[in-house]
């Protein structure tokens, strides 16, 4: 079975969540650019996660790279991941809809948790059928990205009922830690190719 | 006749179909988590329609495997195919707008059952193309679950407007058997490559 | 120039068209079938449609697979057909939403001209760059469908505001017409490959 | 790293923006064509906002022709751009639902310059990647299209408080300037591959 098409049906729906997530962004019926302000936490949300969304799908390119082939495990492994980045929308309007409430943010962060867990299984899923010594388990290695994030996460979505802000302050944070793509697997692609 | 636009196509239509299901999901105007409990149904048939959509393009992904080359007829089936998928975002969201109503239910089943048709259809569409020893004739062979499914859809339908409960567990009951991918024809391609 | 993307963006949009087209079928505030009889004409606007864009995507698919090398003028025609074609939602929907009233009609049949007016000239330029002698040009040959289907668009837009039954069996016609995919490229590429 | 699925994801996010638009026509609960006529300002900003993301699907497409590699980098340049291209639906709907305002217009024109300014940050990632010698560099040359299209936009954001219509007449001059694909790069291969 090739990858192909599971990277160009990932790709369509990646691209349709980044550009859905805009359409909550009401066309307003006001004429002036200061009554847009209340558009504002709409937007900062639709920031954020577009640049979640940009960060999986660097990743995902990154990691099927390495991929030879694709079993049924992995095909649903990676619907799994779809799954929940497809909730984002969801999540990013009630943030922006409630301008960052409580319950609103707690929930994007289970989500992001959720997507997280379902990118270890899809990674794992295909680093079994390549075996321990496949180039995508030598590429990942440590992954303290991978650790340090659903904490960030759990943080977040305990924050969220208390100190909203820095609930948010540990969304942005994994985020920044992630917008640099995975430099462990494109280091690895370089010496690989050297030698 | 090539089939890779199909595959493109295929693929844009049920990437952008599994994607904007989740808009029937409307951002609610409530600031809590109890506040989202009437949103469950509608996330729920959500949940159920992504599986079946999955388990579609699965199958789908499996079947153009198999297939070489692609003719007017084949084409039309696929469209076919592809119209009664388009309904799913419709049925379901009725189904989660209704909070699981009878009539909803019903129509979510005939729309499956079309679906499933209409797959059969397409299915002997490519097989008639490429002769009765064709590799996805043996492949496919007795398709227990191919003749299983549409009469649980039929029980659904007529559930529906009785012991709505039961009508959801054949649906779900459907989803399951199918959610292992076509191990059939896994099984066929690691067979020929060993051979 | 390759046309291998211009193929996959016709796809992409075309895939967003065929699909967003069913979002005008609004999940409706019903609960049994008989009240969903007010959304009957905007299925049916909503299949006529469905089988509208399948035969372009069919039609443009065959056309492409005879052309070689994309220049700038062939991307804006491309464009260009793409953008009537985008207008059908927009139509659909209002057909359907104006229980197929008399202007709705006329504009969907002005639209489906445009688009076949568009196509045409999408075909000349592929042929202006290919050559008079070129496999695309061989294969249209009389291309009677081309040239009887905007006399039907024409006659279905004046009837609209007199005979509107008459103005949709106009369009049903041709749709019926080209339902059949280009057997003379079909047929074409056959007699070349046993050549 | 490959850039198909940069090609591919990019096709994909270009494809949706330019159909979603499309949805900010609303349906209109009318009967005839008058009546259709508060929706011109909205379908006029459509067709230009069609043409402004028809330009840089082209001009994506000739670029990423003379590029081989994709970097990290590039990968997030590329995203920068689709961000401000995803506003597109947004501005362009205030501009049509406003009646083409006056802060509409401004913002219109601000979004426009942004997507110019992440083109080029673009356009040099891939120059920096390939060196001063690469395809690119040499086809792009002295870009003065690139140069004049920010003074352009600068002054329709300026001029939309003031002259609107002298506004519009900046978008559109733009939009006339770039809609003759960029020859350089056509001109380039042409004359490589006859040498």
């Amino acid at each position: 079975m090739e990858k192909n098409r599971l990277e160009a049906f990932s790709d369509g729906v990646l691209a349709i969540i980044i550009t859905i997530m805009v359409l909550e962004m009401k066309v307003p019926h006001v004429e002036t650019l200061p009554e847009l302000k209340p558009l504002l936490p709409v937007f900062l949300s639709y920031v954020l996660s577009f640049i979640y969304v940009g960060i999986y799908w660097n990743n995902h390119h990154h990691m099927l790279h390495l991929t030879r082939r694709v079993s049924g495990g992995i095909l649903w492994a990676n619907l799994h991941l779809l799954f929940w980045l497809s909730l984002f929308p969801f999540t990013t309007g009630w943030v922006g809809e409630s301008h960052m409430g409580e319950a609103p943010l707690a929930l994007y962060g289970f989500v992001l948790l959720m997507a997280a867990i379902a990118y270890v299984i899809l990674q794992n899923a295909i680093i079994r059928q390549q075996g321990k010594d496949s180039p995508l388990a030598a590429a990942v290695g440590g992954d303290w990205k991978g650790k340090v994030s659903p904490a960030f996460y759990i943080a977040g979505m305990a924050l969220a009922f208390h100190v909203p802000w820095l609930s948010i302050a540990c969304y942005v944070a994994v985020a920044l830690i992630w917008l640099v793509p995975d430099k462990r697997i494109e280091r690895f692609l370089e010496r690989r190719e050297k030698e």
